[in-house]
């Protein structure tokens, strides 16, 4: 029988190491709970309706329709059983010889997990469709309420956090207000929207050189968004975020809080350190040995988000795509060393640089210690974006959208559809005159429509 | 004061009678619970994974931004309190000097709306994402299943419904089963997938003429459906539809069952009725004058859907786009030249045609009495319905997602979103063995992962 090889996740870790695995001569199962894998770099662009959700994903199986050797299950993955080296489903087992965990991470609440109902993060399809409707549904409110207290909650977008995500949001998010809503309201003036970005540390992006920063701050700041750095959340509430800075509190009146402030790993990896002895970070990563396998499991790998592998320079790998992608195919060049009685060096992590975009036009970006900024780290975003995307229709679709926003300024997907988010979510009409005669509405009960 | 003009629902009545007072003297309110108008003969494309939801909505307030003279209100109308002359909200009231009445229609289980959670209907975008998962969710199901019976059950797609749209599913549906999937599962033969369709009455399309009902049943056939006319549908349960024909029962084993029967009012038909006296037909429409005003209110005017016009052959004209889009502008017409103290003749209908699709590369058409069938229908209705695209966007997306689906067989969007559509509704893995010691089990349920 075929070495059987079981990767958890369709990620970028997950499906790299697939990818890599195609000629060999194994079995390879990959488990995903989602038919799909997401392009997480551009989720931001379907939160803030740029994209649709069918633009930045692909169907695990259409990846992997060609690639005989490899079978995709559609499962929720629960624990590990490393004795008799299998993996439990919530509904039956999977068999494995040689197993590689690429479960990811979800968001970070610190602690705070009640947050999340009231400052959404984005991970997931879901919920960048859910942020989309929840920041046009903020400015229909505000359309409708003649209260300009209310109004002005309603046209306060806060995001927390720096990062590149956050960064990436509230540059798209002052663009839908200054530029793509224009002259699409008759009450207010989406222009008057603030988009407020907090940041805990001293500076925007804290991953790349200090200058970038600089330049990132500035570009927001002339798109209009207020950059708020060194003020910690200490409160969320539905109407209201609480900063602190220097002992001191400020309350924000808003109805739109994003969450781009941290990740927390997959609980599996807590599962995998429970079932193998490993040790995981504060963040929930597994510590991984020289080769990305689990200590004493020669056997098991982590990679990706879950992994926290500090070997090369003393601190972690960051969570991003390249280091998914370089550990995944590590994983499988060892796999596929070891059954030639082979040994590989260490896995060693070339760092191609990072980049974020800061609105039309404007991206900050470090390669190989070049710093670029404006235009063309914008140009070289585009290119490097277009290029990672796993299937030629995604890359049209993607470059005609992107055409259409730089040409037009407008966006392509600004729909408001979870079910949750009709308009009954907003507050009463204060606009117009309110009924007072009970029997009108009682009249009206009888008749409810459910559609129109 | 310029006249008030309100207009309810934003799909083809509501929004070309909208567009055609523009250059009008008067102040147009343009009301609907969603943010956008559907191009809702396509709907069908996003159900079977073709097109993307953006792809065939447009925002109301894109639509009418350079059309000073309109406002599009995001709200939920209850009832009519016409006495007043205002239309009644959840949360308020809208006065109207003239009122243009174009809410649509929905779902008709015909007395039997238990039906609807086991055969979902296709009327928004969230009930084509829905049903796209359905579809995509059964097959995961089937190829996990290892039972022969639960396996055809899960590969028996029913839709119930011989009209365009159920004809142009059921069509979709065996492009899906028969090539779209082909290659990407392990276990299961796509191909194996039974494509059902039933009709109550004797031949699909019935509106249509009897030679393109034969044409379009034998178009069907050669791509695999199972065309049974001549059914009704006695029982909808969670795994079985029972159909029954000359006294005879036949219980069909599903999985998937996909409802395009009927299509009723929106209940403001009814509430409009209770307020003006006027009469509602069987379907809950309500029947107009010549002039599409309802009896007794020359300043109240039904469009679309929601109107019973049948002065002109002694029919009610068919819930379709034209009629809609015609009437929209008839009545936009009348409302000028009232203006300016003049009558127009009564609105007549100008049958331009009927067509649908089966299926790639083949159609069925009738254009003024001209009948048309195969590629060059097909051609037509791919020409006529970029057209009637509002947006030039949405026009070059969907154009490239249909050379990209004529070239490769593929659709673009196969993603399941639903939240509740996760691997969790799939019965048990009984591929594989099912752990048996409870020991495991109980250490399962500390550890539940939440993502992967």
């Amino acid at each position: 029988m075929n070495e059987r090889i079981v990767i958890i996740g369709g990620g970028f870790g997950g499906l790299y190491a697939a990818k890599r695995l195609k000629k060999a001569p194994v079995e390879v199962t990959l488990i995903d709970r989602r038919n799909h894998h997401l392009f997480q770099p551009l989720l931001y662009q379907v939160a803030t309706g740029t994209l649709s959700p069918a633009d930045i994903t692909t169907p695990l199986r259409t990846l992997f329709k060609n690639q005989p050797n490899t079978r995709v299950l559609l499962a929720e993955v629960l624990d590990f059983d490393v004795a008799n080296k299998q993996v439990i489903l919530r509904d039956g087992v999977v068999p494995y010889d040689t197993l590689i965990v690429a479960a990811g991470s979800g968001k970070n609440y610190f602690g705070n997990s009640h947050w999340m109902a009231n400052a959404p993060g984005l991970k997931t399809v879901e919920d960048a469709t859910e942020i989309r409707g929840r920041i046009l549904t903020a400015f229909e409110a505000a359309e409708r309420t003649t209260d300009p207290v209310k109004q002005g909650a309603w046209l306060t977008f806060v995001v927390i956090g720096g990062g590149p995500t956050g960064v990436e949001m509230a540059g798209a998010l002052a663009e839908i207000a200054h530029e793509t809503l224009r002259d699409e309201f008759r009450h207010i003036n989406p222009s008057d929207a603030r988009v407020i970005l907090v940041q805990s540390g001293e500076r925007l992006l804290p991953t790349y050189p200090p200058e970038l920063s600089i330049k990132a701050a500035t570009a927001l700041e002339r798109l209009g968004v207020e950059v708020r750095t060194g003020r910690r959340v200490v409160d969320v509430q539905e109407r209201s975020v609480t900063l602190a800075a220097n002992g001191l509190e400020e309350k924000l009146a808003t109805r739109t809080i994003l969450w781009t402030a941290g990740v927390q790993a997959s609980p599996l990896g807590k599962a995998l350190a429970a079932a193998t002895g490993a040790q995981v970070d504060r963040g929930g990563r597994v510590i991984v040995e020289p080769d990305l396998s689990v200590p004493g499991y020669p056997d098991v790998f982590v990679i990706g988000d879950l992994a926290h592998f500090a070997h090369q320079t003393g601190e972690a790998l960051p969570g991003v795509a390249q280091v998914a992608i370089q550990q995944g195919r590590y994983v499988a060049r060892l796999i596929k060393h070891r059954r030639a009685g082979k040994s590989i060096a260490p896995f060693h992590y070339q760092d191609r640089g990072n980049m974020a975009t800061i609105g039309r036009g404007k991206a900050v970006a470090e390669i190989r210690h070049y710093q670029l900024s404006g235009w063309l780290a914008w140009q070289l975003w585009l290119v490097i974006h277009l290029m990672y995307q796993l299937d030629l229709q995604n890359r049209v679709l993607v470059f005609v959208q992107w055409v259409w926003n730089f040409a037009t300024r407008r966006r392509s997907a600004l729909l408001i559809t979870e079910r949750d988010q009709q308009v009954t979510a907003i507050e009463p009409y204060t606009g117009l005159k309110l009924i007072t005669s009970t029997g009108t509405f009682l009249s009206i009960r009888d008749t409810t429509s459910r559609f129109q």
